[in-house]
């Protein structure tokens, strides 16, 4: 008898038929002798209508308030999915982020979780009642309702999970899985049966869409098993847990590619101590997240500064710089937005060398040029024009054996 | 400096534009230095839209859900007339039945209220702030949320105007006051300044449909005064407040018209002692009110009973006395529901004779029969056919002076 946290996002809970889909779901894994907890977003699309409607009432919505409003929407499909779970014979009771005890701070639309209380939520499993969980929601120390930001929901059901020591929290998406790389890129891209939360999270953070990284950080911190699938079929997903020793023999697990980002370079920087700092610190103070940065040697002491920033801050980060290159007497600034990330993800690289190698080689085969490179443990970023995004992740993919078997093993290098 | 709780059902809250208007209203109201406390319904439409979804899932949904999901729609409305509020510079807060403290038993859907703690509408009202309240919902024991059934809003109003002791509490309505008779009914129809709780409980018991009789009864135990005025203009409206000495010189105060009773008869029924416990103790048991009971003296030994019930449950009514009738052996039971109950209420009449006098004459006179009549101290009801209906109230009130200055004085009798 397993305690299992079931997850639906707003597609699989988007119309009464939907909710009476994900009802007989849980119904059958009741059926099967699990204890469930589910949690679910609001249907799909009200959040963009309480958007809107508080849109119009205010350009900028006060954020306390912003959160009573969206909040309601979770409370809308608990109550008619527990409606929906009793009518197939099976006791359920809906409850919201408060009553199970989701404390968090008051940094209202994108709170924190500091504590799961989670009292009522193990008494209406102990009376033998499906939980359901109004996801995305907490409630503040001073009893106001707050909001988890983006992937809350998903936040919610691993928050549980660790809190329950739950044997799986189940992630149903509209995808069944975790791949080697977007299907919709890679025809023959392969569901991965497994998956360290470390190699999630950088996948999470190039570009695939499956699971918000604070999700899988919380999942890591508790070591909650994470079963990625699809809402749609009865197929098996993808494990997301802790590396163990087979998967360091997988050299490469998945291709990601990604147009998020913007290159900005800065020329004719005068080349001297500290430069670097004076430039990035204000960017950082601004709340901009930096990546992949370069620093060309340049003439007449002088150097290019390269790095990226997410496409939609890129304006702001133009802003914030300006006093500082005036300053230190910057030739100016460019930025480049045509350009896609190319990431290869995979622990194994941690112990084998020529894994870039061999990634430089097979771009450089097909002609497409770096334009920049970034590293760390498990991972290696190309940044590369955009045009060629789709190409380089099947040359990629092709290169690592990745629709084949298992992923590309030591033996293979 | 007046503390004022000012309440807008869900046709004043029914899109952004509307909101828009209700927080100037309350704007003007903080302007002339009011401490000012705002109880919303859901928006118009909301409760429908919700009441359809739950019935696409289960024809009986669960009430403890019921609660849940129909609760939601007044966090929609606090949010965004808090937002609306504070556009126009003025600090609010959105509070939620459970945040003010609305302590209420566990009967979902139709919940009562044990009491109203209310310290943090205090704090936010100490703090300067616009308190928006949600209408209509509570909190259990075992903080489980509730709704107070229909009229709830207006109940949620009144009772915190009696927690905070306010100087009035504003009822804004699609209508603007209590009159002396439907205005559709009767053009000359004046709007009253003030009445007493007793009648206007009478009235909303009668067919006025401006305000609930809980609301009224929870006004009269706490002697909150309450004002009843128009969504729409700046007009007075009436007051409804407690009884004095003035009000007693007004025979008359309204004619009320309803047409939401039908008229059973048993026929045949042995006159013996008992027999009308025998038949009106199952209906209490079942919870079916019984009004305007008349026994007519019948042939040998036998005796008709005359009553009304709701149309809504006459055929309910007919169900559980079938038992009881095939054991007395009555004859058998008809029913009527072309009927109308034309009623006049006042307080002056506890202290005056002839009116009724007065009333069955101006019928008579226009050759309207009477089927029975009912009285209470207040008030004398007559169940007329209801082709009569609207005549008859124009000729009462015409008989009873009501167009003119303040009503019947005794000294018009």
């Amino acid at each position: 008898m397993a305690l299992r946290v079931m997850k639906f996002g707003g597609t699989s809970v988007g119309s009464p038929e939907k909710i009476r889909n994900v009802a007989r779901r849980v119904g059958r894994a009741c059926e099967e002798g699990d204890r469930v907890v589910v949690v679910v977003s609001a249907m799909g699309g009200e959040t963009d209508r309480l958007t809107k409607l508080a849109h119009d009432i205010a350009s900028r919505p006060d954020r306390r308030e912003m959160d009573v409003l969206l909040s309601s929407g979770e409370r809308v499909s608990i109550a008619l999915l527990a409606m929906a779970v009793q009518k197939l014979g099976h006791p359920a009771e809906s409850l919201t982020g408060r009553q199970v005890g989701i404390v968090t701070d008051e940094d209202f639309t994108r709170a924190r979780i500091r504590e799961v209380r989670g009292e009522r939520l193990r008494k209406a499993l102990d009376e033998g009642k499906v939980a359901v969980v109004a996801g995305f929601q907490g409630i503040s120390p001073s009893e106001d309702v707050t909001t988890l930001g983006r992937g809350g929901s998903d936040l919610t059901a691993v928050a549980l999970a660790a809190a329950l020591q739950a044997d799986v929290c189940d992630i149903y998406t509209d995808v069944d899985g975790v791949y080697t790389a977007d299907p919709n890129i890679v025809p023959q891209a392969r569901k991965l049966e497994r998956i360290s939360y470390e190699e999630m999270l950088e996948m999470a953070s190039l570009g695939a869409k499956v699971l918000y990284t604070r999700s899988v950080e919380y999942a890591a911190r508790y070591k909650v098993p994470i079963c990625v699938r699809s809402s749609f079929n009865e197929d098996e997903g993808t494990m997301v847990i802790e590396e163990d020793r087979s998967m360091e023999q997988v050299l490469v697990s998945g291709v990601t590619l990604s147009k998020n980002d913007t290159k900005l370079t800065i020329e004719g920087v005068p080349d001297r101590p500290g430069i670097a700092a004076g430039i990035f610190s204000p960017l950082s103070e601004a709340g901009i997240s930096v990546d992949m940065i370069v620093q060309n040697v340049g003439r007449q002491g002088t150097t290019d500064i390269t790095f990226t920033v997410m496409k939609n801050e890129a304006a702001r980060a133009m802003e914030v710089m300006k006093p500082v290159l005036e300053e230190t007497g910057a030739a100016g600034v460019t930025a480049d937005d045509h350009l896609a990330k190319l990431s290869i993800v995979g622990i194994g690289m941690r112990s084998h060398a020529g894994v870039a190698a061999r990634m430089f080689k097979a771009l450089a085969d097909e002609g497409i040029n770096i334009y920049s490179i970034g590293t760390s443990e498990i991972k290696i970023s190309c940044l590369i024009e955009a045009k060629y995004g789709e190409l380089a992740t099947r040359v990629l993919h092709d290169a690592f054996g990745l629709e084949a078997g298992a992923g590309t093993r030591e033996m293979d290098l």
